[in-house]
């Protein structure tokens, strides 16, 4: 028996390592300038442009310099970050009606900011569903939900997607998480996702506290995705339920901390996901470094940047 | 007054990227292939070697093959773990007779693991003091230890290092931390490290709770240090206090974590252990990501590896 418990550790510990490969596959790689090419604003980069995106974008001088030592710039006379919005926004809108281009068809009229590092002022925003094409840093927010019962057993609240949803439709999330819009604060992503998505009320979602952040780039026949997700631990009253919102969760789960543990290495959870989940663990002590040979590797794939 | 405390939260958080990106340089500088050769064993490569270290080893062809495509490798012909670790214990003890490198006359009598990753079989073990000559990773354990009082309020248990120790005399250190011992446990060396340096009964040090690792690595004229820490979180009673032990340690103090906070920002502190207080302060909501616009590069440098 202890040598099958051990298989399955060995199994879990695995499956946790592959999500992490692919989670940060851009890395790995090395495919880097071959594929890509970089994504410049007024001479700072923000983001990696597919070749074959960057070939489409040279049929448009007026918005993009012609590619050049590796990058592709944003049309240096777009010199503000108002005239930069606008033009993208208004290039983008052409595109959508020219082309067939997938991650267009996402359209959320929701907006992010560009810019080279979170400290840095935006240098312009950009609908959220054209930041694949650029490979520019998304930002969001994701927040653990759990309880403590008298015991000190610790449960865990966990989403199943919306099977309506148009990425990992059905499968489980957070409790609550939401990408950082334009002009909107971290805290107040937070505690507007909680309100939207599971009916927290402001005053409970307030006590949500930051306990690091989750970073990682993976790629994809669309692009480059860097994501950096701001982590929130939200200790919940035992006798607290979250409720079905605006419709992006199909349903809420309460389970005990080992079952969540499993599930994380499943291909039932939104990858990025099980990696806030990941953090969760390590965080609070349910992975024991002496017991799992790659815990320093799970705490360096949790935290990758470009 | 409002201005003055943000110039003084500028400075603080200036000051923190600055002790992240020394501890980080080796990255930065970009100078590994002209200032390094990979040390490898066996094929794989466990460390990095300084040139000029690298032209030392070339007059001991018994035991290191000349530089090749980058790399120094140990002779093939040590093919085993025993073979390795006697003859480079041989070797060194010619080294200490017949040259004068300084890291060599900080001698410990300690064995360190060398291995490409954590969870790879080590290929061999080596005294502690001459892994800066080879840059291989050095892993250890930090111990956080805190109190909360009833009114929720948090303090923290600071050691100052003895003035005559070795390394980084007469600065702040973090409770208790260690180095890990070849074949030694990790929460074997916390109940150690707690017991020796700061008095903690065995059985009130087993409460530590691992809660990841803070890694980074630095270069300096003697070599490459990559480094890994064990991070625990140890709770005190509030009536608990540490005394002395082995005598690496002059005196601990105990903060309120404002004072913390103001410390780690400053050449007080030993930089490793400032790193580690610096993600407890992350993990227990300490910075506010709205408030700390560096906050993702603070995370970023806790978690670096090569």
């Amino acid at each position: 028996m202890a040598s099958k418990a051990a298989a399955m550790a060995a199994v879990w510990s695995e499956n946790i390592l592959q999500l992490l490969k692919r989670m940060n596959n851009f890395y790995s790689t090395g495919s880097s300038s071959a594929k890509y090419l970089r994504f410049e604003i007024a001479g700072e980069q923000v983001g990696w442009i597919p070749t074959k995106v960057a070939s489409m974008l040279s049929s448009y001088p007026e918005w993009f310099s012609p590619p050049h030592q590796g990058a592709v710039s944003l049309n240096p006379s777009l010199d503000s970050y108002e005239r930069r919005t606008e033009a993208v926004d208004a290039f983008l809108q052409t595109l959508r009606r020219e082309s067939s281009l997938s991650c267009l068809r996402g359209w959320r009229d929701e907006k992010y900011s560009v810019m080279p590092k979170f400290s840095d002022a935006p240098l312009m925003c950009m609908e959220r569903a054209a930041t694949s094409l650029f490979g520019v840093k998304r930002y969001g927010v994701h927040i653990n939900g759990y309880t403590v019962n008298e015991s000190g057993e610790v449960s865990m609240w966990l989403a199943r997607r919306s099977p309506t949803k148009q990425t990992y439709p059905g499968l489980l999330d957070n409790l609550a998480a939401g990408g950082l819009a334009a002009g909107v604060g971290i805290k107040e992503t937070v505690v507007k996702e909680c309100q939207e998505e599971a009916c927290i009320p402001a005053a409970l979602a307030e006590m949500a506290r930051p306990v690091g952040t989750v970073s990682y780039t993976y790629e994809d026949e669309e692009g480059v995705f860097p994501e950096i997700q701001f982590v929130f631990d939200l200790k919940l009253p035992p006798q607290f339920k979250p409720s079905v919102g605006d419709g992006e969760v199909q349903e809420f789960y309460f389970l005990p901390l080992d079952k969540v543990k499993e599930l994380v290495a499943t291909d039932d959870f939104k990858p990025n996901c099980a990696m806030v989940v990941l953090d969760f663990l390590i965080r609070h002590s349910f992975i024991d470094p002496d017991n799992e040979p790659l815990y320093q590797e799970f705490v360096a794939g949790l935290h990758q940047t470009v």
